[in-house]
């Protein structure tokens, strides 16, 4: 894709009164505003959009977030805090004449307490890296989204991820106990703790999934799980994606819950098996999918329970894995689709809705007749279990109008999720990608109890503003709202 | 206990103002205003306190919920919801010159779909209702609170309400996918959904628990379970708290989450054993009951790694039910601590603490030592899985001083709880009842946050004010918090 390489936005003043402001709190060599330094935290994983900030800060202690926080309070600088920047909705965009807050230094594991089955780690911790310090306990962290290998647990926080093992396991707000975190204000908050229940109002499921807006994570405590003795893989063809659907909603209406339940089309099957030799059935309309964890008797159990369920599903091929080479393997196809659109196809568009899981063949089908409409292909990839779709949209940029097409056919799968009773996002966070979605999908009152609770922790709006929730103002260009007489409904709202 | 009788304290004009307001819009006989309609709705479970309304509305449609809020909002008068009145915090008493809008009439179940597994039902179903509307279908709906057969779910959902099974299946916030609730400002909106995330902040959790303080709910969504085909428990004796609270420890470190995990101390396993004969070992010091569900192969599994678990923890006899009529007999005893209390001692103060499990036997010595220094009795019984007490401080509130020396043995308790890295309340919530220790609990700073949200929700503070979360001068004055020069840090905040 050819990208436009936007500018600096900001007086070179400005920029020197701020990191001088910095400099004076942190040491010299964490603070960048050099645009050689700065570039490389231009973007996220939502490449299309780029934009250098003005600085960016590496508090390496939660002491420097707190000094970071007030410098731009006092100088009304807008901060966009950063993990890894791995995420796909570009969450972690910076904003031209504001701080990107990144966490990379604040790297440390904590403590482990393998009796209580909780770490206590920093945000820049890789969520990889305390599944690797649990390890020697027969413990792990449960969530595992595609990026594990890179991302942090403080944009897992922020972002609320997932991976293919949510279905059994849940996501980050599932398995995180408590957020300790400082405010714009420079106040340390410490929301939910080790206790099932706590008094007062639980903001602990608020703050995760936030993006940024609510507050900067210092410190997380999370749930570590046993790792499981065995777990094996079923991987069954199906000759129609509706039958694969199916399937689905039959493994879940028997009362199993797999450790994972993935379904790939036939589009993504053929895409990726020239990539890894997985070897899947690319004669196959759709594939799926499904393990099994446990004891070594509850994974014989549930395999056999599974396997008579979508042998009665209509499945064709069915093979189960045999070892845990064999089970990498049957994934290593799945866990790759990203990078293997990527070698077919010069651009491709990851979408990430969510449907009620009986709505899967529906929306399948929905999206096959679309891929006429627009003249590009889309290759699905899903958590099936959980109604996650990821349709990846391939398309070149550099053609005039596919980028266009590529966006409208997006938006169109979006709004057949939110018709079926779904949502637009599913783990990828809503970011500055999906905001416009997010009018289709709210109402007044419900984006201003979103509004009002924001203010509550943000009151002058500098934390990662115009991300994630959209103003009302920004619905009414959107055309989703009724303006009367040019006057919004509760209009006066502040515009974060 | 003998309980002064407070009168109505509002004027006979402005009573009769706001029930014709309200029977304009609502069926006159939906409004109470006679004192001798009033006075069943002056307190809840925690009778200790007393208030009669000045006006009940008994709301039948989410309409005229809408109706009783608007004449409220437009008259300013402080609104308290009310369940089925089981709670024991005094989360609905009554405000002298106030609303207590009963959801006994929404007592509908809207829909339940057996293939996605959930309910939709009105906030006045009871718990139990839901179980039985499910029990075709093989489900039921897993939080059990003892109260289960009264308790309302629009109840469960204000104090977050769990039960003996919770420590395997969640407490409310665990079982609930949606609710739908007006607003003070007349809006309807909905938190939650049936994906397993959504975009947006996450507050159907901030909402669950939140005491009737930020909306009426007018739905409720929520999750059924399958019945498990079989269900076993185990009835062991310990010659010490300190044996029976290491024997928790242990179950839960060898990676086993028990349906349900019990512990009785002596006292109050000789306080239920006259008034129920479930057959209870009087001379042990601790009784567990540890409760397998599942399949029979899984319970059996189960049953023996617990049994082995408790027998290299030193339990001396060990009991295991044959039948469900047995199990029941087991389970009867712990059912009926409270209304045995009630037997033995003319009073009761049921606490409502959590700790790390961890600290379970140093908590359980520590409550020990303190009842000679107030010569009361304490009867122990505990969800030890969770970590959740309910020390039930035993004393005649005839007799001189006796209450005071309850509560302050009762809030030594709670400060042991704190002091341990546990919490105040486990299930019970705060209401009045704990609302000074709320002062110990929190920091500034989150008291803050808490007040930031009920501001977004609540902008008039109409609703249930003065529970669940104290002001910064309570806190002021139960001498918490350093007030410097007469001026309260953050001065200012409004008053809810």
């Amino acid at each position: 894709m050819t990208l436009a390489r936007p500018q600096p936005a900001f007086s070179a003043a400005r920029q020197q009164s701020v990191a001088a402001a910095l400099r004076a709190l942190l040491p010299p060599a964490s603070i960048l505003s050099d645009l050689e330094d700065t570039r490389p935290y231009e973007c996220d994983g939502l490449s299309a959009y780029r934009q250098p900030p003005m600085v960016v800060a590496l508090p390496q202690s939660e002491q420097e977030v707190l000094a970071v926080l007030k410098v731009c309070r006092d100088m009304q600088v807008p901060i966009v805090p950063r993990g890894a920047g791995t995420g796909l909705s570009g969450g972690a965009m910076p904003i031209a004449d504001g701080v990107v807050l990144s966490t990379a230094r604040l790297n440390r594991i904590v403590r482990l307490d393998a009796y209580a089955r909780t770490a206590v780690v920093q945000p820049g911790v890789r969520n990889l890296a305390i599944s690797d310090a649990a390890a020697p306990y027969g413990l792990y962290y449960a969530p595992d989204p595609s990026s594990q290998i890179a991302c942090t647990i403080g944009g897992n926080v922020a972002e609320n991820s997932g991976g293919v093992h949510c279905l059994k396991y849940g996501l980050t707000v599932h398995n995180v106990l408590r957020v300790r975190m400082a405010t714009i204000e420079g106040d340390v908050v410490e929301l939910g703790g080790e206790a099932l229940d706590a008094p007062g109002l639980d903001l602990l499921a608020a703050f995760i999934g936030s993006e940024g807006m609510l507050g900067i994570v210092t410190e997380v405590t999370v749930k570590l799980v046993p790792k499981p003795a065995v777990a094996r893989v079923i991987m069954a063809s199906f000759d129609s994606v509706v039958a694969g659907g199916n399937a689905v909603a039959r493994v879940i209406a028997a009362g199993i819950i797999p450790a994972g339940l993935e379904m790939m089309d036939q589009t993504s099957a053929c895409m990726v098996e020239p990539f890894v030799q997985a070897g899947y059935d690319t004669g196959a309309a759709a594939i799926l999918l499904c393990e099994a964890d446990g004891t070594p008797e509850e994974v014989e159990e549930e395999i056999a329970r599974m396997k008579a369920v979508l042998e009665g599903a209509g499945a064709g091929a069915i093979q189960v894995s045999s070892s845990e080479q064999e089970r990498m393997r049957f994934w290593s196809g799945r866990k790759n689709a990203f990078p293997a659109a990527g070698r077919i196809s010069p651009d491709y568009y990851c979408m990430d809705g969510t449907i009620p899981r009986k709505h899967l063949a529906r929306v399948l089908t929905g999206i096959a007749e679309v891929e006429g409409k627009y003249g590009l292909r889309c290759a699905n990839v899903f958590h099936a279990g959980d109604g996650n779709l990821h349709p990846l949209i391939l398309f070149d940029a550099n053609q005039p109008d596919e980028l266009q097409r590529a966006e409208a056919f997006g938006a169109e799968i979006l709004a057949l999720c939110v018709e079926v009773g779904g949502t637009i996002t599913g783990e990828h966070g809503v970011g500055i990608e999906k905001i416009d979605s997010m009018c289709a999908q709210f109402k007044v009152a419900e984006l201003e109890a979103f509004f009002g609770v924001k203010r509550a922790f943000d009151p002058p709006g500098l934390l990662n503003p115009n991300k994630a929730i959209p103003t009302l103002n920004r619905c009414a260009e959107f055309g989703k709202m009724r303006v009367t007489g040019g006057v919004l409904p509760h209009a006066g709202l502040p515009r974060f």
